[in-house]
């Protein structure tokens, strides 16, 4: 059984994924990116690492069968389904407070960093920095190598990926509460997605 | 006055630049790739960070006149000159341990987090993760959006780039010591290359 467990718009979760179970995120509206990370349950300073993943991988977008590694270069969590377009981004820094300052934010915002700091907090894992998440759905396409931009999901209502866990791990998800440049879809609108842990 | 200081071939250094004062990397052989990193004097755990500067700067290749920003997102390290093609790497972990072990080294083999590891420590920085690095001239490309291939460097003897502090940094560079796969160019042979700090 599959059972769905709702994410609300904005709102982060972390859960623990045993070795051999996998995980399900749902894009539930469709085009609501999620920003995803996984820590070692053993040893939490060990972590799925986007720009080590990147290296092994020779690929800037998870393609299914991948297994994205750690700072240590170890397998952590493998991609095992996706009914997306698969575009993802493994490049983009997490939304935090400065970003959204520097967006003209005079008052908090929500954003996936703290969104990461709360969840995982509950599992104890101490947090030094916040990794660069693999940012499930994220449209980032680039122009001759070098320019970049943004472009809302073209993932689709009910669209879902699914990676099994090679090790023990904390997965932490947060369903991004970006309403202010188009990363969102729906009009930079940010909706409720969905998860579920499986064997 | 601009008294250029070797960095052996495999080799890395850390040097402090003052706010307003340039520091120059000069590829003296051409083709050779160099790591950098930059830490801020007064709070080392603030240090200039590609995933964060991706996002800023909308490109994956910084170019004249971009400053790369912190994990908080405020500005380091200006690029205020690059005679070379202007091909560098944003997204790449650098090369440590666990990446040669990979690559079939049974024995230890010379890397840049080694080597970052070593020339902060003689500036007291402590250094709980390795940040992705700016990789100076490295010659990553990728194919419709996913695909990335990574090619000799471009960079022709003697070319250079030169970056203004905005602020009193550490700014720690590795020659570096890929020989096994073509990171490098003249046959992956790692080579010496050459750095100056004025104001």
């Amino acid at each position: 059984m599959k059972e769905l467990i709702e994410i609300p718009a904005r709102c982060g979760i972390a859960v623990e994924v045993p070795a051999g179970q996998s995980i399900r995120v749902v894009n539930t509206h469709g085009g609501q990116v999620v920003d995803m990370w996984a820590f070692r349950r053993d040893d939490p300073s060990e972590h799925m690492s986007m720009p080590h993943s990147v290296v092994t991988l020779g690929r800037i977008k998870p393609a299914v069968g991948d297994s994205l590694v750690s700072n240590l270069r170890r397998p952590v969590l493998r991609l095992v389904e996706d009914t997306s377009p698969g575009v993802h981004c493994m490049l983009f820094a997490s939304c935090d407070p400065a970003r959204y300052r520097l967006l003209g934010c005079t008052e908090y915002h929500d954003n996936c960093a703290d969104n990461l700091r709360s969840a995982v907090a509950a599992h104890r894992i101490p947090l030094p920095y916040i990794p660069t998440p693999l940012n499930l759905f994220m449209n980032t396409k680039f122009d001759d190598h070098r320019v970049m931009r943004v472009e809302p999901p073209e993932a689709r209502p009910g669209d879902r990926v699914t990676f099994r866990a090679e090790h023990d791990c904390i997965v932490a998800l947060s369903a991004c509460p970006q309403d202010l440049v188009p990363v969102n879809a729906h009009g930079c609108t940010p909706t409720a997605v969905a998860y579920a842990v499986f064997s």
